[in-house]
């Protein structure tokens, strides 16, 4: 896809993460576009804010977008590489694209999508890499207890 | 697992499901039991309910937990076996072992969980097969809406 594009999308899902950096949460943030190119959802990782773990940005993103009839064509924008929760998600509703943020501090199923034909875009953006690398730093406690390491 | 322990706890979730199937909506529901036997969390689809795409039964069950530290020895017991989305939260969360109600009707990542160390138990439950073989009949819309088939 068109770079400026993923970057200008990838701006919406920063700004998520950049308000759950500042509510003390995950910051980690996510947008869905339709295959039109319209903000369908976008929503942040909500696990300390409201106590639920199920809140992974992509899902609060998926959530905040409402009942879809077809997700095809659709693009998850995500601030950092899908865990296997949130990639087992835009695999089971065909999503078509996934734009990473970064795939530096933590790698899920990135790779097991493009193998089932989801296109991966990866943006290698500092600001993504920063906000992960001081947050893992500051919060080891808080992102082990996100992906579930014991 | 002792089957008699397994049938006790997809008892837990048959009843979310049931409730699911008079409130209109898709009838699956999930149950999370601790290590120790004890009932962490329930939750059924909610598709319907709450217009939340997001609410898988097996997805709400771990949200009505709330946060863990660990999740290691837990089971995840849902009257469906887990789709793709389910799948991925079982397997980055650590959930040790799947509890499925019947795989006849739908089938989405148990082998692949299998494959990577979740021990999954198949009770091939009739009511759980009935629940599901009518909802797809009756509401064949609804079912492909929820595993994004278009």
């Amino acid at each position: 896809m068109d770079q400026e594009l993923a970057r200008r999308w990838l701006a919406t899902a920063l700004g998520e993460a950049r308000g759950g950096r500042g509510e003390g949460g995950v910051p980690i943030g996510a947008a869905l576009y339709g295959a039109d190119g319209v903000l369908l959802g976008r929503g942040r990782n909500r696990r300390v804010q409201d106590g639920d773990p199920s809140a992974h940005a992509e899902t609060a993103a998926f959530r905040d977008a409402g009942r879809q009839r077809s997700y095809r064509g659709t693009t998850m924008v995500t601030t950092l590489s899908p865990c296997w929760y949130c990639s087992g998600l835009v695999r089971q509703f065909g999503i078509s694209r996934v734009v990473v943020g970064e795939d530096r501090t933590f790698r899920g199923g990135q790779e097991w999508l493009a193998a089932h034909g989801v296109e991966v875009v990866v943006l290698d953006d500092p600001e993504c890499v920063e906000l992960m690398r001081t947050f893992v730093a500051e919060r080891p406690d808080l992102w082990n207890e996100d992906i579930g390491h014991d």
